[in-house]
């Protein structure tokens, strides 16, 4: 079973849809139901659980609801956007912007490791290029970004003997609903979407016997 | 005048006495103004200033305060530390270790950049070598810490052509109060003193007419 | 058509064997005619050119032969190891480390600029992850790495409007040849076998209409 | 007694020069000795020795000529810069410009370990900016300096319990014949003086008991 964080819309929804057409079961999480549903009522092995990850009794709760079974993929692509010079951004979308990015990956993380680190699970976070580089009007997106990377980066580090894997994506310039919601306004034409960037990941996403592809930049262009 | 942040102990308690002694006006400030008494009674030219930093209404109190005198130089020293393994780290610790190092000083600079960034000010901003590397056990100290650096490079770009200059300091090793309540217990008796620390740093602080020292790291040994 | 470099053996001979295996059409080059000849023997798509890539002329007359079909893919797998600690290190070695992996690759992105910066292909760049981190006992070899990388995000600067993209991978453990001859001793039998990472990297190689991936890190475990 | 490479111009021959003017005994050190006798003609305490650090033979012969007095302090500022789009850059000039860099670091840095690991000598590695991020235009440069990164933060892990200490120090922006010789056309009248620079470098490299400055970035601005 594949478990996917953020699967309401954009690149979380997209890979459901496709692992789930390749006939992978896949469990959805994301903070509304009513958007789980929209992405999940048309695929039967598609299953939606509504949980906020920056809530630590909603990532038990759902991690309680799969003990059945066992994932052996998680992609976390949970996480939102803010932008623009610092002077223009608010203290509110600030905290939000950390809690949705920073706070539910440790929360996430934290319970994964607790609850399978002797377990082969491929855990796939998926940050940004936002991650590796400073930007100029993206300063807090960039500091949200920044910490997810120094915390995988120190959890790869405890888990060193562990069978559980951090695989580390850094997707730049997709065209999805994140944008919008941004308070960032750019011409996306050029930017993949949501799907040809899933149809990349779900490739790149490979192993084999003694080795696996623990990191991938995605870029435009 | 000079204004340091954290200054009830440690680095920035260290940097307050040392700079008043010589001549220097100093504001301190931090959450708790009967720990700042006990920096300032010593001195006159050192005054306290209570605020929380990661709460935006004390942020602009404390620089109203100020504004009869702009300081010269900010050296924001304010933070927390909190280690361990990743499966036993909580939730509301962790919350609050994000709080006190990478919302206070996005608010912080925030504040600054909004009053003052067309004024030649200098603004340090202490991390620590947890800023540069992965550590285990150091896995959300480590996430807060690249989170301030992110911020404070994209920050950079975003006042690349200001008066206003941001120095960032990367201390590793200093045996301050900060391990005592860390949860971390390690022998310190090789660390710095926050003494050391802040006679090094005042010393590496220099600038000259073209130009000036733009980032330290400061290690023991 | 494909040209792989460094392909007399290891992750370049693996390559060069898979590719021709799926009906491409392979140039693989490497200083050893014998070598290559090995190589390209069983396959009737796979043509050998022998070619230093540390001698200008050389690189030129490589790209010379090829004039007729230009490469829509280029894998540049040529390199060579040299360990130990840096008061073990002889000066010969070290300058032969320098030009098997700096100076060739430099010699060879020249060239292929030079040549054709408007065109569309990918340039995939086999460094190591001895390019992402200090190790010691391989100073030297991380000179090596470190140096190529920041040629690469340099020339990826310069090529920012161009059709040509430089694609870095970073494998780490694969057995191959590569230690025989490094002096360094070590079991390397839980290690990626060099055909295991070339068919994790053909995979990984992907790109949509609006995108590609940009950076692959290889591990092993 | 400081040793000094890289002393017949620039950074060096105004460390030179500032520290002789302090008391101290320099030796300073240069491919050429008429050069070299420019600098230290003007003061007692300052005595050249020519070396070519590229050399082994050189770097031997300049540290046999040493023997009567260990240096407490080495401030290795040799080094060359060749910059332009890389479709214009000169093989042979590539070829130099690595062995000014890469190969003088190397070995200089291998002969300290040799003779000097367990003596208690701070080495001040003088690179640039151009060490810490890459730049268009200046690829080649950037592979020289980001190699001697890569190599210097291995050998730190090579004397991890040594008393030797290898102090980073990356300068931007210094208006120093560097240019004239370089290729490149700029306007350097907002750059820092060699003399400027040599001052704040010469005051932020500090030490305490405990601890001591390890890394310094420059800027001019």
């Amino acid at each position: 079973m594949i478990l996917i964080t953020g699967a309401s819309s954009g690149l979380g929804a997209a890979l459901a849809t496709q692992y789930a057409e390749e006939g992978h079961t896949v469990t959805i999480s994301g903070r509304s139901a009513e958007r789980l549903h929209t992405v999940s009522e048309q695929h039967t092995n598609i299953h939606p659980i509504a949980a906020d990850l920056a809530n630590e009794a909603s990532v038990t709760m759902l991690f309680d609801k799969l003990s059945a079974s066992t994932p052996n993929t998680v992609i976390h692509c949970a996480g939102s956007g803010y932008f623009g010079g610092i002077d223009t951004q608010q203290a509110t979308e600030i905290n939000t912007l950390l809690e949705n990015n920073v706070t539910s990956t440790i929360l996430l993380v934290r319970e994964l490791v607790k609850r399978y680190r002797d377990k082969k699970i491929n855990v796939v976070i998926v940050m940004s290029t936002a991650a590796l580089a400073a930007k100029a009007g993206e300063s807090t997106y960039c500091a949200a970004k920044w910490a997810v990377r120094g915390f995988i980066e120190s959890i790869r580090l405890e888990l060193k003997n562990s069978p559980m894997k951090l695989i580390a994506v850094y997707p730049g310039g997709m065209d999805t609903d994140f944008w919008l919601s941004s308070g960032k306004t750019l011409d996306t034409s050029s930017f993949m979407s949501a799907k040809e960037a899933a149809g990349m990941l779900k490739q790149a996403l490979t192993a084999s016997e003694h080795g696996y592809i623990s990191d991938i930049t995605i870029q435009r262009g």
